[in-house]
């Protein structure tokens, strides 16, 4: 287990950490370098699909624990994203129709980490998450999770709709959590299901929304706006857990 | 609404506040100290039941914003407690069946807060924590509440045990979460209910169990110890929320 995050800092470095199939979650680079060896390392970013920023000297200098970046400091993942493809296969070993969880834009790592906790108890095969404007698999996250991150994989993809299309024709069905949804008891959730859960602060988008088969909602008889997101996803995958067992049983 | 906690500091200040019924969550005495003065604080803090800690002087200029402090410093509640008659009025005032949450020791200001959020959504009428080893309305309860502190009244009491006896006898029923009850869906949890919460690595404790009239447990199916504290009290409350509205359906 490495519970510890990491950033890689100076030319050589990076290339090297790129070259050796590290998974780098952001690389930092100062704008207007563009000799050789950073030439190489946006070369390797790009093949990758890194999310590449291009920031001023400063911004390196702040971030920098060795005071010797080179122009280029890379964050690196604290833990090996999984495919969508070892969700599925997964479920597969286990005989379970596929259950996984779509957290579209999940930014606070403590959030994150819960959810992933939550994921492996209510027995939910996977975790997908975008590249984009989300926390990625940081130590926060790690230590949060309680050791769950070690056994429920995570993916991340570059583009969440692209991979619900790719899922639905696998007969996968989505479940958008929102508030404007049926209220969550009386939406069939016993089949193949991805429940997408939104942002913290906007909840979900709206082309994913649009992707989405169904909504559910969590029935809200309070006088504030929404439920803390790694809340809302447990109620909800328990709702699952709970339609499931009665289908069986 | 007063979002900010603070610390009092100084002789004077620190007595005025207890004399003009400021809720005081600590007290911070030098050891040793034992004027005039500091026995007055000491006589008010025990009348107000406030937790009193002695400790060096040092950790007294550590925490010390004036640097004044004079040997004692109080933490004042950012929130008003409620009473526990409160709770039961508002559940009257809404000729609802009494629905509240009973915190054993939970100590992460994040999960207070959330927990507070979902309380007031899933329409329950009140939380009681206990006043030693749990965080109480700090700053940072309040704003991960989002705002639900203002409305979800919070008692804080000397002996949970003691009130569950004496709400007991006003016809509430305690269900403890525990890993080793029955699972939720076949707990009967449709009357006067009081949902026990336990602290977040030890869980609800021995005493408080004993009070409990049953057990309901989440049906865990992962790798991991436990759910995050505030998110098996969200599955648990709408578990409560779920089996109400069946009953009323």
């Amino acid at each position: 287990m490495r519970y510890e995050e990491y950033t890689i800092e100076g030319r050589n470095a990076v290339l090297e950490a790129f070259r050796a199939g590290k998974t780098i979650d952001k690389l930092f680079v100062q704008n207007g370098a563009k000799d050789g060896p950073i030439q190489s390392i946006l070369r390797e970013a790009k093949k990758g699909d890194t999310i590449i920023n291009f920031v001023e000297k400063e911004r390196l200098d702040q971030m920098s624990q060795s005071g010797k970046h080179q122009g280029v400091i890379a964050q690196a993942a604290a833990y090996e994203y999984a495919e969508v493809e070892d969700i599925l296969a997964a479920a597969e070993a286990k005989g379970e129709a596929p259950f996984l969880l779509i957290l579209d834009g999940i930014e606070d790592p403590h959030n994150l980490g819960a959810i992933i906790r939550t994921a492996n108890q209510a027995g939910a095969h996977g975790i997908i998450i975008p590249k984009r404007r989300a926390v990625g698999l940081t130590a926060v996250v790690a230590r949060t999770s309680a050791g769950a991150i070690n056994y429920t994989p995570v993916a991340k993809v570059t583009n969440i709709v692209r991979t619900m299309e790719d899922l639905k024709k696998r007969g996968i069905w989505f479940v958008c959590a929102d508030m404007d949804g049926d209220v969550m008891y009386r939406v069939n959730m016993t089949g193949p299901i991805g429940l997408v859960i939104g942002n913290e602060g906007s909840g979900v988008s709206r082309l994913v929304k649009e992707a989405c088969d169904f909504t559910a909602s969590i029935p809200m008889k309070g006088d504030v706006d929404s439920l803390n997101a790694s809340v809302a996803a447990g109620i909800l995958a328990y709702e699952i857990v709970r339609q499931r067992s009665a289908v069986k049983s």
